[in-house]
């Protein structure tokens, strides 16, 4: 590891054009000079920075306080070709635009999207999201799909970006690791995409709070009363739900049963229950 | 409700007394001249402001902007002796110290707590909190609980303010509705509590991610494999998790299966699972 560590390359100038991608992180996840226009992919913290080195987006550099860095370094392997920058909270500060107390950050390109076939192929449980524009949940999503088994993430319509800073933050690093593609098409025609999921034998699951949907452990279910093969929740955005398009594009609508006078759970929590009792389905396995 | 529109007061100095509950909100939430030094109840948005003059905290004011507080009054009956102050947004923005989209507030005092006892009578499921000290994480959980069927919250020791302005708004006003109540005692003694429980006849249960703890599908059950009575779920903090001294004052050891190589859940998200399954065991009944 001393030979890694050595290639920390002190930086005292918050001008310093090496600080770049560091740059005013708030409002860093739009950036039209990068192809796609969408910014980077910024870590944060050692967890995170770990998965990002892991991960398929190719690192550019990494930067951090002198401790931060010296620990992280002893323990994690980074390659000969990223950059490691030492710098100082105030340094930091001045070129992230606000106090970046964790003290260790990365920063990468994005990697090439991959396509529907590459995230569904061998997988057995797929989420499929509509409409969930929020970032926190989506991150929060991928953190609970990571931990319960999921294998992919296809995105509809509407959906906010997976890779904005937030989103990696409250996913843990997690959208680095759970692949995801987006089906194609606009607001009523990405729901085509399900189709080529029933033929690969996919059962596709409307996650609902409507009272009239199967009690959501029935409906994880195949119609044997058996767990299924390959099966694929759908979650659509808090408040509105899924579409009613997109819930008639599946086989079932399945529901967590609520008390009465509550409100339906949050988005994120509501895929983490199904997502959980799909897994406990297939416990006896 | 046209007689209570009639006690709206049109308010356009943004140093007006009468606005005093609403000054300053990003720090309000410690109010050393108030009873207990916490500050006032601040439901913000006509959901969480309807449900907190439904609640038992006694309701000071409502402010809002002119079309906010013509709908919100149209469809929520608003006692008398509560004065309604209307506002422009660019007061409300001066008053509160931020730009207050929603446009509807209300400020109740804190109401006296409740005994452990009250909380627990008659109670057939609820959550001990050790150790949650961030209020978005406390907002979520009774956001879930309020939705699984929680008949009520016992803080055990390290836990934040459930009535913090950001865990009122993130539990969508189930703070205000789910009774909570304190256990006594500091960081290794409040958990004599528990054995009051027991007396009463409650199952406790405490979540971790231990891959030696029982499924928690097994551990909402008595020692017959039926669905408890009466229980209690024990959640720690994110991170740490329960203290040992904790779980060792439960009945049972419960954990989610987490995939490989992933972290735990999030704890309200935890939280959310374990009630889960507990209604699920009692969806026979």
């Amino acid at each position: 590891m001393n030979e890694k560590q050595a290639t920390t390359i002190l930086v005292s100038d918050p001008e310093d054009p090496r600080l770049d991608d560091f740059r005013d992180l708030n409002h860093s996840d739009s950036r039209p000079d990068l192809p796609g226009g969408k910014g980077l992919v910024v870590a944060e913290g050692p967890l995170v920075v770990g998965r990002l080195l892991e991960s398929r987006f190719p690192v550019r550099a990494i930067v951090g306080f002198g401790n931060r860095l010296e620990s992280f370094l002893a323990e994690t392997p980074v390659p000969e070709d990223v950059p490691v920058y030492e710098v100082t909270r105030e340094t930091l500060r001045q070129v992230a635009g606000f106090d970046m107390h964790r003290g260790l950050l990365a920063a990468a390109d994005r990697a090439g999207e991959l396509s529907v076939e590459e995230v569904t192929e061998g997988a057995r449980t797929l989420v499929v999201l509509e409409g969930v524009g929020d970032h926190e949940n989506i991150g929060a999503l991928f953190r609970s799909a990571a931990g319960l088994g999921v294998d992919g993430v296809l995105f509809g319509s509407g959906c906010a970006d997976p890779l904005y800073r937030r989103s990696v933050r409250v996913s843990m690093g997690h959208v680095l690791r759970v692949p995801f593609a987006r089906l194609e098409g606009g607001y009523t025609t990405w729901q085509r995409g399900l189709e080529a999921l029933h033929d690969e034998g996919f059962r596709t699951v409307s996650l609902t709070p409507d009272e009239n949907a199967a009690h959501v452990a029935d409906a994880v279910l195949g119609p044997d009363g058996k767990p299924v093969e390959r099966l694929a929740l759908l979650v659509g955005a808090e408040g509105p739900g899924l579409t009613e398009h997109a819930m008639r594009a599946t086989h079932v609508r399945a529901r967590i049963p609520m008390a009465p006078g509550t409100d339906s759970l949050n988005v994120a929590t509501s895929a983490a229950v199904a997502l959980y009792e799909r897994q406990r389905s297939l416990r006896a396995e």
